[in-house]
């Protein structure tokens, strides 16, 4: 169950203009979707790696995972772009670390509220150092190491991004760990410290635990005392995410019955990041005086490409909820979506002072982010499966200056098999299968299960072993 | 503007048994409809005074405020009871000091939900000492000066109370102190300390702001820095209330343009006791990260009686919530019902942990409650209507010791006209007088009017110059 994981050193970062696997064809393509209409569904990126080529004279070209079309993975693409420059307000960041959100996928189906136009530059989160600084720009410096939240465009050798959304980073931590920690530790923190009335003896109910957000929200509830915190995540999980951080772990398939036997009564607080159906299994687990915050809605995401029943679904299933029912059953609802709040309403200041808050708790050796995996760009697709899968346990990084990793010259077709059955399905996954919305869509999931398997089984990575055994240690030591 | 409040020293309590308004016959009716119907709707309690006799022997009775049928004033009785014995767990309270609270009227009218039988005495907060211990109560003794929180019957001169409602006093509280703290203090502890994230920059719009609780979670809130407080209530309360406890008040007939015009994006908490069309409103008010608490349904009272279309407007204009729309925009709504909470919800062994805290913060002299008057039990009705029409700044209470107020012989009609045209109204309360359900309930207030005529202009009270100056003082001194 455990992953292979790629490790690099940032003090070795390659010139990215050495590792590129695209042709000069696909950069100039206008629409996106009549791009990827044209391209074989099955042509995956890595098949297109032999034919990589040394161009002869681009020195203004950056290397960067582009999202040609919404959809499934075929659309994502990395290729070569110009560089960019800093306009006024804006600093431009050498890009070492970036971190994989599960907004990056409902990005990439198109689910995604106000979605960025095709082609773009895909990637919330990044760290570095700052390259190049544009008028304007006060408190930040050439050589500053940084971590980023631009809106898109940071899964890229070279980023630009207005300074508001750029943090300086303390010399103790690492490029990995700040890409690693950003978004995940910002919305964390949030929720714990700004949203949450902890107190001694308040039961937490926690959706996706083993997850980046997860794992950051269980550490930021264990600095306060007698929290009781019911972890919920794949079964599979279980053993390696547990190392004294949860109360309880319970799988996802039965939890509502899980917690009941546990704590009958039910729970003072639920954290769901998954929304739909959830949503209202989780109010009903409220005790009085119990607070239900929605943070994410992950549960739009269930199959490759957008499906059309899968996100109605999630959004239908919520039932309203009454203000005079609140008030009857002294409950309280809260919505956090940190996107909205740090691109749209104005909380980018807000922003900054708690993730230099997440900074100071990380040198008081309060946190420490969990890494589960490091990918290059030319891998972005198998990481995005990984996380769709719910398989990682912490965070997913990719450096733009790893090797890709080396495929199988035949998958097995009997062995993807085996893998299915192994993959932990969530009830909702299940469901999703019988209602696609496409044939396709599901013969584009099973290619994808080929992909998979070249990745789940790595085996001569020469960093693998290493890696493997930093990210047990990651888990452990927190 | 300022009322004539009766002051009442603890120290010289009246024999009970001395002072009832009462016949025989009223205490034996069963069925609380069929008395109210019977009697003449002209016939207030303060009108049978003159009748006065003093029983021969009732060794076992006290005084009592009794509702005999839900509606108008007419089903409220100052009527002898049989005294109460402590069954296990549950203590005798002679009783010193009342609070009147909204859900009294509420109560009355039979808005409230699981209503008690009538006939039933009256009351939710009481304070007093302890004359008799039943079986198995810990921690209570006979001679204990207690503060206690009854599901109803507290407004009596005795009064039976499961000991997990009864909270001992400390010293430097004073009976009437206490009963105005109780239930006021409680509410808002819970929603400033439990349900609130207060910071530096925080804007809170507080609606009642002039109430007892609207006081107390002022008084709350000023033990944090750097929040802005706009208060709402009648315009006519303003000079009165704001001795720099508020940064803005508001009058109610148009909060929402004037919150506007002073803070055009709007506010972070919207703390509210209408509910109805207030609550869109409010949440409409609120900035992104916004909380918004529903702790009362004062808007359901808008008559002296039951009006249907006032309760059912008052629930039906309450727009659910989507949480998807509380996730898009960032924003937080509570309810908190302490009623439920406290009763049904097992939540007692908290509120007396947050009614010790109140009690901390008032001898370390940071809190000190408000009350705008106090009444006799036979003046009861008079009391109810004042707050019915949001006319006190502060918590009314309830004295079974204090001598009714004279009434004078001849009410001039043209007076009460001019009463009348003094009232502020709420643009809520005009609206309902225009619908309201039964040409009985308008004639029912007019009359009402008279009544309130003789208690707004008291003169010969002996106490009463004595008490508003007190009444100023302690309002200016917190």
């Amino acid at each position: 169950m455990t992953e292979t994981s790629v490790a690099t050193t940032e003090t070795t970062p390659k010139t990215p203009e050495t590792t590129t696997t695209t042709t000069a064809a696909e950069e100039n393509v206008e629409n996106g979707h009549g791009e990827a209409e044209a391209t074989n569904g099955s042509a995956e990126i890595k098949e297109e790696s032999p034919k990589e080529e040394v161009k002869e004279d681009p020195p203004k070209e950056m290397k960067s995972v582009v999202l040609l079309s919404f959809g499934g993975y075929k659309g994502v693409k990395v290729l070569k772009k110009p560089e960019p420059t800093p306009q006024n307000g804006e600093v431009l960041i050498r890009v070492r670390s970036c971190g994989l959100n599960f907004q990056d996928l409902v990005t990439r189906l198109g689910a995604i509220d106000s979605p960025p136009k095709t082609p773009t530059i895909l990637g919330f989160e990044c760290a570095g150092e700052i390259e190049a600084v544009g008028e304007e720009v006060e408190g930040l410096r050439v050589g500053d190491r940084v971590v980023a939240l631009p809106e898109f465009r940071a899964w890229a050798e070279l980023c630009v991004v207005p300074a508001k959304y750029v943090y300086k980073l303390p010399d103790d931590i690492s490029f990995s760990d700040a890409a690693a920690m950003a978004m995940n530790y910002l919305v964390a923190y949030i929720i714990v410290f700004d949203l949450l009335s902890l107190r001694p003896g308040k039961s937490v109910l926690l959706h996706s635990a083993a997850g980046g957000v997860g794992l950051a929200i269980t550490q930021l509830i264990r600095t306060f005392e007698g929290i009781k915190l019911y972890g919920v995540c794949s079964k599979g999980k279980h053993v390696e995410v547990n190392d004294g951080r949860f109360d309880e772990l319970i799988d996802r398939s039965d939890y509502v019955n899980e917690i009941r036997k546990i704590s009958p009564e039910g729970v003072d607080i639920v954290l769901d990041c998954l929304c739909g159906e959830d949503c209202n299994r989780g109010y009903g687990l409220l005790k009085p005086m119990g607070k239900y915050v929605l943070y994410g809605s992950s549960n739009v995401v269930t199959g490759e490409t957008k499906s059309f029943f899968s996100v109605a679904r999630s959004w239908w299933q919520v039932d309203k909820v009454s203000p005079i029912k609140l008030f009857d059953e002294n409950k309280t609802f809260t919505g956090f979506n940190l996107r909205h709040f740090l691109y749209q309403q104005n909380g980018a200041d807000y922003c900054r002072t708690v993730i230099e808050n997440v900074f100071k708790l990380y040198s008081e050796g309060k946190i420490k982010p969990v890494i589960d995996s490091v990918w290059a760009f030319e891998d972005v697709t198998d990481a995005m499966q990984k996380m769709h899968d719910r398989k990682n346990i912490g965070k997913i990084i990719l450096d733009p200056a790893a090797e890709p990793k080396p495929k199988p010259a035949t998958p097995a077709k009997t062995k993807v098999k085996k893998d299915k059955k192994e993959k932990v399905q969530s009830p909702t996954n299940e469901e999703e299968k019988k209602v696609d919305d496409t044939a396709a869509a599901a013969k584009e999931t099973e290619q994808n299960g080929d992909s998979k398997e070249t990745i789940e089984k790595p085996t001569e990575n020469g960093s693998g072993d290493k890696v493997e055994e930093n990210g047990k240690e990651e888990i452990k030591s927190t």
